[in-house]
C-alpha cells in the first residue's frame, strides 16, 4: 500500500494571491485547519488556522484586505512522493519537524497530504489488528 | 500514576475580558494552541488559535478590541479530577468528542490540561516499553 | 477500570503433585500455554509448554510419571492487585522482567492472570480508539 | 527499510531427521522457541517448544529418540519476501493466522524471521518516534 492510497486525496488549494478571509471561510465549511498554496504548476506554500490568528492579530493586519501570500510558510520542509510504502515515509518523516507533508507524483504534481497525525492513526489502527491476530490465535496464556 | 502527574502543568489562563491581541501574542511566546480563561474561582471556556482565526476573520471582528469571551467555547464538555488514572480518564474521555481537557482538583481548581495527543503519547510511550520487555525477555522466536 | 475487568478469569490451575501428561492434556484442549499451580489456599508457582518441552527433554525425564512440582517455576516474581488501573499494573510490570502476571485480591486469593501481549493488546485498542477520535473529529489538516 | 533489513537473521535451522532432543538443547542455549526446519535448498517446516511439549507427552513418544518430522508444521502458511516495505507485510500477516514468517530471497532461500511481537514493536517504536516528533514540536495545548 503506497501513501498515495494512504494520503488524503481531499486537499483543499488555492492560488497565490487568495485573500486570508476567502481561506477562512474553506476552513469554516470545510472542517479543515490548513490549505496548499499552488498555481497548479507550483507549489508554494501551506497557510494554517493558526498562522492565521498569529498573523493577522500580532501583526495587525486587516484580514478583509491581507492575501495568504503574506502569512503562510513558502515552500515546504519536505514532499513525499506518492509511489513510497508508509515505512520508508516515516524514515523520512522522522528526519523533519513539520506536522503536514505534501504527497505528490514523479511529476512534483500535489496528489494528497498526510499529517503525523495521520500516520499515529494508521499506525495505531495496524497494531491494534496484529495484537488481535495475537489475541484469537493464543495461546497467550 | 494519577492524572495530575500525567498532565500538563504549565497551562496558561488569562481572565475573562482580555483582549484577544494579548491572547495571541501568549501564544507566540509560549508556543501554546489554546489558553484557559478562568477568574481562579471559576472556568469559563477555553480559546483556540483556531477559534481566533475563524472567529476574527469571518465575523469581521476587529482583534484590537475583541475579547476572549466572544470567541471562546464556553463551559467544558468533560472536566477530569486529577485523583483518576490513565485508563479511567480514557473511559471518560471516549465518549466525549473533544481534543482538550482540564485536569481539576477535588474543589474543581485548575490544576494541568491534557489532550488526545498527550495521551497518544503516554500510550505509545507504555506500549513501546512493553514492547522491549517481550523483545528483551524472550523466547520471541 | 480495574485491572481485575481486564484481565482473563478463565485462568486454568492444578494442584501440586498433579503430573505433566495431564496439565499438557489441558494445555491442548484448552488451547493455553501456562497452568498455574495452588492449593486455593497458597499459589506455588506457574508451569509453561516451553518448561515442560525443556525441562521433559533436556533433563531426560518420563513424562508420564514427572510432576509439576519438578518443572514449575516456584513462587512469582510479580503478582498484581485487582483493584489497581491498568497504568498503575503497567508501572510495576516495567520493572519486572517475566511476561504472565497472576492477578488477586486483597486477601492474596487467585481472581485471573494478565499477560504482555495482553497488556498489548489493551494499549493498542486504547491508542486506535483515540486515534478514531482525533481523526472524526478534525482538523486533522 | 525492507523487511529483509528488520527480520531476525540470526534464525537457528536444523535439518530433517534431527533429534527432538538436539532441538531442545538449542533452544534453551540460544534462549528461542522455533527452529527452522530445512535442508538448505528446501523448507520444510517449523517446531515450536509447544509442539514438543505436546506432541512428546500427550502423544508418548519418547524424547531421546522422536525426530523434529515426527513433530513439526509442515510447510508454511506464509513465506514473505525480503525486499517488501513493512506496510505491504502487513497486509499479508493480517490475512493470515500465524505468528512466525519466514522471510526469503527471490529464490527462495532463507534469509530471515519474523513474529507477530517483531511486528508489534517495530511498530510501537514508531510510533512512539512519530509521537515525540509531535511532542517536540506543539503547539499541543
Amino acid at each position: 500500500m503506497s501513501l498515495g492510497n494512504l494520503c488524503r486525496k481531499d486537499v483543499v488549494t488555492v492560488k497565490p494571491g487568495t485573500l486570508v478571509k476567502e481561506v477562512t471561510k474553506l476552513m469554516e465549511e470545510k472542517n479543515i485547519g490548513s490549505v496548499i498554496i499552488t498555481d497548479d504548476k507550483e507549489m508554494f506554500g501551506i497557510i494554517t488556522d493558526r498562522d492565521i490568528a498569529l498573523g493577522i492579530v500580532n501583526k495587525d493586519l486587516n484580514p478583509q484586505q491581507t492575501t495568504v501570500d503574506e502569512l503562510m510558510t513558502h515552500n515546504f520542509v519536505l514532499v513525499l512522493r506518492e509511489d513510497i510504502g508508509l515505512y520508508e515515509a516515516l524514515e523520512q518523516v522522522k528526519r523533519s519537524a513539520v506536522r503536514r507533508f505534501p504527497v505528490v507524483d514523479i511529476n512534483g504534481n500535489l496528489k494528497g497530504i498526510i499529517t503525523l497525525d495521520d500516520i499515529i492513526t494508521l499506525l495505531s489502527k495496524e497494531m491494534a489488528d496484529v495484537a488481535s491476530i495475537i489475541e484469537n490465535e493464543g495461546p497467550l496464556l
